[in-house]
């Protein structure tokens, strides 16, 4: 059978991973916390399959969630979706993003996607037939998007442009400013935006995240996607959902119904229950800065050099001080012989370029950080 | 933006729960139990989120629960699937389904799919541009497989097949003899089979299930799906699997990783503990049969005409001597007005031929199946 995917290998995310518990290594590659969740969520969900949440969800969710995630809209953005019919529930961000994708590209459609780009977005546009077209963001500018560089390569056969703020991997965010351009190009045309903001509570300094349903004219185009296994520290429940007019939502539930039905029904329970609190997810912003602030100043006087990351929970950390090695060797080697992994930036660049960055997972315990940034304090 | 799916609306599964919940009535409909699964296995999956398994899980699943699953074909079928590169666990088997049919299905590429056939199969190949090749089976003669009208239908464009058995909607199963025959068919091809046996354990009469991995060169060539979600009486956990030869995982899981990466993890340890104990699943034909043996007996001295269930746990019904309607116009009346909600068999049908069956689903408790078998009494 000839392969649909004939480049795609194992996603480096689970490579790096099982390097690192292979050779008994620091993890600081893939994303999640090392950290134990919030007790009262973990005895919500309990209480959901207690109190006899264990059948089919509805297909776009369960309601309460729908109406606790409209409520954070209305709250956090002043912007608002409708829960019976602007928000569905999914298998985490993940599952939003391939269905998005699976329901409106078709062959030859083409995709604007910003590099370094999280690893699923290419696969899943050519699993469908669509083209990706690449757009190669520098470490040297603080990765800023030239939007006439954008508006160059937008034409008829444009279907979507992906948009990932705060950014993952490179840890920067996207401007009102960026926001604005974004909504002058897309004016007047066809083409759907993806905004992929699983992080958007990761964000420090004072900023403002700005989502794609702050901007009238966007929101009415875009996906918003956003996880909960990002917010509330449990990446391997598998809960995110997306928003969305009306038109392309009712277009991505048949698609949806068919690609996983529903979500883990007590969680979606749990975690309606649990976002009654809003400080749950209000709180983020500080909790993680805390973290960062506190890595980067153990890291201060290494020799890897940094802009402080913007968002995420992701820092990028040059090492061509150290070595000329390229990255995926130097991320190598730092996870066998020094006990560190972290994730090879040029894996998501075009090209694979090699711009001597390693991405580091800073949502880890003090005790962990420390232990990570002695040893790479001695390279 | 023009539809990938134009004739796709909502699922009937969705469409007349929500219509019985609206109305109050019986719900016969969607299958799902509604009893309570083992407190056992809720207090492993408590167990599991207290321990820790909450971040992502190894993308081909929890390896207790692959190694448990292997020993499940081992134990039941003498079949062998390596856990490490043979298995790998899905958001229920509806996201199987829909990543073996993303994988492997091109623009143009044929499906042979048997109806009347479960609704999310041929909007799956219709969405990668394949095309579905229906073969009409019939109440009359039992739902019988003509093997010589689907060698008919073989070509150098054939893809794939699916079967399903036990089969929903219609309650029946493929015997050996079917089984020899699909061997036959499919010999010397390059087509791929897709084995849905989401009902492997509701099987009556004594009869074995058929699976595909029984025979050797179908097994080398099909996917096997199964689900816990069915087999553990919780749907909405959304937690199922399948096996295949190293090859075809291979291609599988390139798309599996960016379509959902992992699964529920909790869920995934728990479902492992309890899957130590074999007799939780083995003694699921007794358990169901005695559902399907009640409501029969219930509804002999009915309107409704009936051969029994072979497996699965839905019971088809033909309601020809108490009306002329078509069976979506009757079902949507037994249900407003009688309250009692089944599932119209012709949108399962090629054109919607309309037989004048409805299926009823008996995973419920005897009170249910009381309620509901005196109102189908008294039609
Ligand atoms: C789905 S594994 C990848 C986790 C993640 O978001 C990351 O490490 O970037
Ligand atoms: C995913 S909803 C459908 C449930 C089911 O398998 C059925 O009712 O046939």
């Amino acid at each position: 059978h000839s392969s649909k995917l004939p480049f795609v290998g194992t996603t480096i995310f689970s490579v790096m991973s099982a390097l690192a518990a292979k050779h008994n290594a620091i993890n600081l590659s893939q994303g999640f916390p090392n950290f134990k969740s919030d007790q009262k969520l973990i005895d919500l969900v309990n209480k959901a399959m207690n109190s006899g949440y264990n059948q089919y969800a509805p297909m776009r969710g369960h309601l309460e969630l729908r109406n606790a995630i409209s409520k954070k809209y209305e709250l956090v953005y002043g912007a608002s979706y409708h829960p019976e019919t602007e928000i569905i529930v999914t298998a985490g961000a993940t599952q939003a993003i391939f269905t998005i994708i699976s329901t409106f590209i078709k062959p030859n459609d083409e995709v604007i996607v910003f590099k370094p780009a999280y690893d699923s977005y290419e696969p899943n546009v050519e699993l469908n037939g669509g083209i990706p077209i690449p757009v190669q963001l520098n470490a040297s500018n603080g990765y800023k998007v030239d939007w006439k560089l954008v508006k160059a390569k937008v034409n008829s056969r444009t279907k979507m442009i992906i948009i990932n703020t705060p950014h993952n991997p490179s840890g920067s965010i996207l401007s009102k400013e960026d926001m604005l351009q974004l909504q002058e190009i897309t004016k007047n045309t066809n083409i759907i935006v993806l905004s992929d903001e699983v992080y958007e509570h990761m964000i420090y300094d004072g900023e403002k995240h700005q989502s794609a349903c702050l901007f009238p004219d966007l929101k009415a185009r875009s996906f918003v996607v956003s996880s909960f296994c990002k917010t509330f520290h449990n990446t391997g429940w598998r809960v995110g959902y997306c928003c969305a007019p009306k038109s392309l939502m009712d277009e991505f539930l048949k698609v949806h119904q068919f690609a996983v039905f529903g979500i883990h029904h007590p969680t979606q329970k749990g975690i309606a229950d649990y976002m009654q609190s809003p400080e749950h997810y209000l709180k983020l912003p500080g909790f993680y800065q805390k973290k960062r602030d506190l890595f980067l100043n153990l890291m201060k006087d290494s020799r890897f050099r940094f802009t402080p990351a913007k968002g995420s929970y992701f820092q990028v950390l040059d090492y061509s001080q150290i070595t000329q090695e390229n990255d995926v060797d130097f991320a190598k080697r730092l996870t066998v012989e020094n006990g560190v992994a972290s994730i090879p930036m040029s894996v998501f660049n075009i090209d694979n370029a090699d711009h001597k960055v390693l991405r580091f997972c800073f949502a880890k315990t003090e005790d962990t950080l420390k232990q990570a940034a002695e040893i790479l304090c001695g390279l």
